[in-house]
């Protein structure tokens, strides 16, 4: 288990669309400024880990070494969804080389936090390296193990939950993350147009819970967003 | 203008999804009962307009005559997000019958408002019958006429807004939409992908401005969600 903290980090403007005038500052002053390095360190460490994920997972044939990481249109709408919904604690399961964790930590404000589970050590080492190039380990615990354990040592209530692990471990674990998603709160859940039949039994078990709600969205691998109805 | 007011009406869960046990109760008591009588209401006024639409659309060649409803997984997508972002008054322009107007009023919670623009009396009409026979008449206003003026009755600041209604208005429209919007506040553009090049001048607006961001999902015709970040 690594815990990180580091330097604070300024909150992005769409840090991936990086296409065209709209990036241009409408007014200039120094926190802009600021704000446009981080974008700047961040979106090429983005581009980079993209390509890397391309060609690293082209030729990988061990599954256990490919990064699997989520495209960049799924980064961008988590982010934006973290921030809509207002989430200062998010629950990530599968960081994997942080890809994701960049996006999400993207979103939180300046006091917020993403703990982020892996198991496999040295994909996690890459992700500590990733988050604090990209300036964001205030804003991350890495938790390295057996997502099992290492869920007890996440707060009792996050806001937001994203679900991009083995899958197989997602029913099992289903009443324990749905307890620690607030009233109120979502999950999201990666590969569920791409592997939806490896998340079938999982997609069954909410709708048999009378306090979820869904909705299957077709951004990058499918996107299952689960919201748990407020108190 | 009308203001409606009637009883009040019952949060739903997933009132389209629709499919197999995952509608079975998993406490029965009488609140749920209740709230699954709603559903039932509702869940067979929604089949019944888009049985309506699609029969309508297909043979009617009179733009202002057909009713260009949104999508049942799009309806599905709005009011998930809604519930999300934890909205409570929510700002509609393009009421047409109210397919949309359902999907909006059934996410908001009982103190909640969706505040409706139409400018055809015909469709605002049928709208609100639809309105009433969904039991959701406390929870919407709709306003009739010119959204140029409507918007004036409009309460200051909004959660929420859905943008489904004459196109050419977006960019003329664009900085009193999201001046109305409150920071930390999410636009959703509906036909983002089907009619993209109706609403490019507007989405380069979007792109332009400091404050927004924007992810483009392709649920339905197309969704575009804007951001506008938090103060």
């Amino acid at each position: 288990m690594a815990l990180q903290r580091c330097t604070a980090w300024h909150s992005l403007k769409h840090p991936g669309s990086g296409n065209g005038p709209g990036k241009d500052t409408v007014t200039e002053h120094r926190d802009a400024r600021t704000m446009q390095a981080s974008d700047s360190i961040l979106e090429n460490l983005l581009s980079e880990l993209e390509a890397l994920g391309s060609r690293n997972d082209a030729v990988q044939t061990q599954k256990d070494k490919r990064y699997l990481n989520i495209t960049r249109d799924t980064g961008e709408f988590l982010a934006l969804l973290v921030k809509a919904v207002g989430a200062t604690t998010v629950l990530e399961i599968g960081t994997s080389n942080g890809y994701s964790t960049l996006w999400l930590a993207s979103a939180v404000p300046d006091e917020g936090q993403v703990h982020t589970i892996e198991h496999q050590e040295a994909k996690a080492r890459e992700a500590r390296d990733n988050i604090e190039r990209a300036g964001m380990a205030s804003r991350v615990t890495q938790l390295v193990g057996d997502v099992r354990q290492a869920l007890s040592a996440v707060p009792e209530t996050v806001d937001v939950i994203f679900l991009d692990a083995d899958r197989s471990l997602y029913l099992p674990l289903a009443d324990r993350l749905f307890a620690r998603l607030k009233a109120g709160g979502l999950l999201v859940c990666d590969n569920a147009i791409s592997l939806e039949r490896e998340i079938r039994d999982f997609v069954a078990w909410i709708e048999a819970n009378e306090a979820l709600t869904m909705s299957l969205v077709p951004v990058g691998k499918g996107e299952l967003l689960v919201y748990k109805e407020a108190e």
